[in-house]
């Protein structure tokens, strides 16, 4: 979608509305970039180019990195993380919200092809540039509604009781973005592991998750 | 346990013996500092300062960085993959693997305390410096085992027929070296999410696995 736009505006400030557009592209190539190559391996000439305009463009809009990054968890993490998490509230039960999850977290990917990788670099690894950006943001509301409903069906003894509820999070995130983060790498492969789909991946993760998380599986189990 | 190791060895040559401890020493150090900081943010300078020996010796052991990344796959991350993957054949039940796979995660993180943040930087992420080099290690056999297994269980009709057997390899990683790797990360959230311990999460990952791939839980479970 990027790479399309051509066209370059190297005098002067951009207009207001070719200005709102312009900055939006920035974030948008700023993304892919980091996506693929990580945020320490892009510089923001590499940004510019990837946008189309010139490196003075990405100055006059985040002034710098560190306010590029700003924008980035404000402007584009945390509308995707609402529109993921906010139905959460809607739900006390656990097999619904999960699926509901799981289908948005593949929504959510599909048209921000970046997230996977962006999610494994910049959040789950140690460094990672985003971590605490993201931690600012407040989301963890939904986390406890999460949470403190997996409890509650766990002290009605509908699941198992083996499952720890501060680690559903995990558990949505290990087989939603974690896969979807590292599909590209079964390509190197042996031929058996090979060609694994987004669609496969979401229908495991549904059904991986809502097995492990429905009514009366925990009583039969024992070690 | 290398903090420890404070004498130092600055002229000549090691004598044999203390050359293979000393060699076994410098492995242990790098692969501590890969494991807090990353390969890219590691200077061999750092690795000889942690080992407590010079620069030099890291040069006469193993020459350059390539060297040494490509004896830590051969001598450190395949022994563990082997120890963690072999007992694997001796099964043909998808249960019984699965629980004797989490819980030789468990135990070679306990050892390797470097393993789950060194997987997801160097391993799991894009430009890793270790994926290729484990890739070249002899370990799909365990895996195709693994998912031949699943298959069967799932052709048999004991096994959720929406699972997918090439995806339960990175169910298990997202379910243990996922947590564990990012497990420093909850001290960071609000106090509903703290305090996870390497027992829950090894019995968290457990029971999810095994509830998911048990016997009969796919026919009652429709969209």
């Amino acid at each position: 979608m990027c790479s399309t736009r051509t066209a370059r505006r190297s005098i002067g400030r951009p207009r207001p509305v070719a200005g709102i557009a312009l900055r939006e592209l920035l974030l948008d190539a700023a993304l892919t970039l980091f996506g693929e190559q990580g945020i320490a391996g892009t510089t923001l000439a590499e940004i510019a180019s990837r946008a189309g305009v010139t490196p003075a463009m990405v100055h006059y809009y985040f002034k710098n990195r560190n306010r590029l990054l700003d924008a980035i968890a404000r402007e584009r993490l945390l509308p995707i993380l609402t529109s993921v998490w906010s139905p959460v509230l809607e739900s006390t039960e656990v097999v619904p919200m999960l699926r509901g999850l799981v289908q948005r977290i593949f929504k959510a990917t599909e048209v921000n092809a970046w997230l996977p990788s962006l999610w494994l670099r910049e959040i789950a690894s140690e460094g990672g540039q985003l971590r605490t950006r993201l931690f600012k943001l407040a989301f963890f509301d939904y986390v406890r509604h999460l949470i403190s409903t997996v409890t509650a069906a766990q002290r009605r003894g509908e699941i198992n009781p083996e499952l720890e509820p501060r680690l559903v999070l995990i558990s949505v995130i290990g087989n939603t973005l974690l896969p979807l983060a590292t599909v590209g790498m079964w390509q190197q492969l042996p031929a058996v592991l090979q060609g694994v789909t987004r669609e496969q991946i979401a229908r495991h993760a549904e059904a991986l998750l809502v097995s492990a998380f429905s009514k009366n599986l925990g009583s039969a189990r024992g070690r």
